[in-house]
């Protein structure tokens, strides 16, 4: 297989881009898939471990190393928008997680930056397709580049993928289950423990936001709301028009009566055309133990699409972690090698 | 959008033919996805009930208006394969049953002298890519044609459009549910009907094979096993080797005692590497109730897909009918009409 050479900008180097690195890498026995990508970083930028950058292109192992050694990288030798604006590279990684009050930036800026000089840009981050999908997928179009967030919604599942490859079939409305540490909070309610209980057992084990709002108050299902239906409704929102009530008025005494009735509570979130616009919410609802959305444990995640066409189909991820997310990146820069 | 006309010959104009017709003309105005495709029959052949064929073209809408009053074509002007080998056309829309005794044939004759002419394949007939699925994909990537079945397995479900749209992650293995008769025989059968009654219901309502050994014993469970791994997992093999076992011995009273444990008998179908090479089995299985297999009812389907990079995945259609499986068709045939 053609292995095609891709010197990337990456932003964030947290657990999904560790993560990713490690994939391409220590790892790259077990996934032959990824044999065609050759990605050759030229600057990595953290939020508060410094960065590197280097013209000449940076030894994606050796910088892994260096960072688990020193737990940072060196003081960054020039800021982000200036690496975006002046170096030499084909696809921005953007790795950094939504900051909703800054109403997804700087994410956005570097989005931007990166398809204003007609460069491909990947991020996991939800803020670019959330608050700007319009204006940075005409963007990309009109540089003839890639604006791809695989993995901004059902981590690796190909969801985004799913809908560049439906051909003649329109989608109508959705709805799913998208935020991990919401729907784990409910089953341990489920369970009789507290929500303070809960939120802490969530952060322990790495899936829950530090500011726990993002997740509680329904902040996170409604970015990835507002991204669904920018891409599959051509909706022109953003996650602050997502009708949105997130979980912190539930409490046990509410889940077990639920399920005594056979029921479960889930953050359900939604879109659907009504008088010629695009409605949007997220709210917990109770669902009956014979629907599929009921069998959503854990920390999987599920999305129905309806079409005028098909009848409704769902796509389920089991129990995704950290390699979903970066498999998702992964898979976005294999679209970029093999699609053009 | 530009319209690309598909001169088609089409094989089988039952159920599935009629409401793909049916979508191009009389209720195309419902489907605006399909604006870009302008199938031109030369020819259409039934079974047993005539066919029709014109170098110039067949108005579809007259056609279908012809074949309603009089419930057939003429006698056909000539034999199948005389229209496959001399007629001028792009692509051949296959659209018989399966014939497990004549283990996919006549269907499989008919798709490779369409593939070896250069003329695009597709079928909804299960037959060619459960017994020929590597000789007639290698006759197609010689030619550079296509040769498609998205409708054999779980209707219009986009299944091997993602296959086709997944980027460096492999598959490792699958189970689902794709038998729609079995699923709801054993609905009934929880419910108190015998077999038989069952077996009779699922058959008046139309969506039982006339010849119901074909599903109750797994053959078309198995059929679509084989497509999968063929596909999936490149295995090479043929219904005749997945290890099958059908649902006759059931009875009501194992159904109700399964309830009793919470869990549910379904016909789970599975394939997976072992030793080198892929094993695939179709036989009953007692699902719990959290399981999402549970939540598989009536006529909905399920596909388990489990990867080298991704957690496992689900996809599951809630509740296909004949515009489903005619989607499915409509959908390959845009894939050859966008992706040349």
């Amino acid at each position: 297989m053609k292995r095609e050479k891709l010197r990337a900008v990456i932003i964030g180097f947290g657990n999904v881009g560790r993560k990713m690195a490690m994939m391409l890498t220590e790892e790259a026995g077990q996934y032959p898939g990824l044999d065609g990508l050759d990605l050759q970083p030229v600057a990595i930028f953290t939020g508060r471990h410094g960065g590197v950058a280097s013209a000449g292109g940076i030894d994606l192992m050796k910088a892994l190393k260096q960072y688990r050694e020193k737990g940072s990288f060196p003081e960054a030798p020039m800021a982000v928008l200036q690496a975006l604006e002046t170096m030499d590279y084909d696809v921005l990684v953007e790795l950094s997680t939504l900051d909703i009050k800054k109403r997804g930036e700087p994410a956005i800026s570097h989005v931007r930056a990166a398809l204003r000089r007609g460069k491909h840009a990947v991020t996991a981050n939800k803020g670019p397709a959330a608050f700007a999908y319009r204006e940075l997928s005409d963007l990309a179009r009109r540089r003839k580049v890639r604006f791809l967030f695989e993995s901004a919604v059902m981590d690796g599942a190909p969801v985004f993928s799913l809908g560049r490859t439906l051909k003649g079939v329109r989608v109508t409305g959705f709805s799913g289950i998208f935020n991990t540490t919401t729907n784990y909070v409910l089953s341990r309610l489920e369970a009789g423990e507290s929500m303070a209980e809960a939120v802490r057992t969530a952060q322990r084990l790495g899936f829950a936001e530090s500011d726990p709002s993002l997740d509680l108050d329904g902040w996170d299902a409604a970015a990835k709301t507002a991204i669904l239906a920018n891409v599959f409704l051509d909706a022109g929102i953003d996650p602050l028009q997502v009708e949105r009530r997130g979980i912190r008025e539930l409490t046990p005494e509410a889940a077990a009566r639920a399920a005594t009735a056979g029921k479960r509570f889930k953050l359900v979130c939604r879109a659907w055309r009504e008088d010629g616009r695009v409605r949007a919410e997220v709210r917990p609802q109770e669902v009956g133990a014979g629907h599929c959305f009921a069998a959503v444990n854990g920390r999987a995640a599920a999305l129905r699409l309806e079409f005028d066409m098909l009848g409704p189909l769902w796509i389920m991820e089991e129990d995704p972690d950290l390699m979903d997310t970066a498999a998702g990146v992964l898979q976005d820069l294999l679209v970029i090698t093999t699609d053009d």
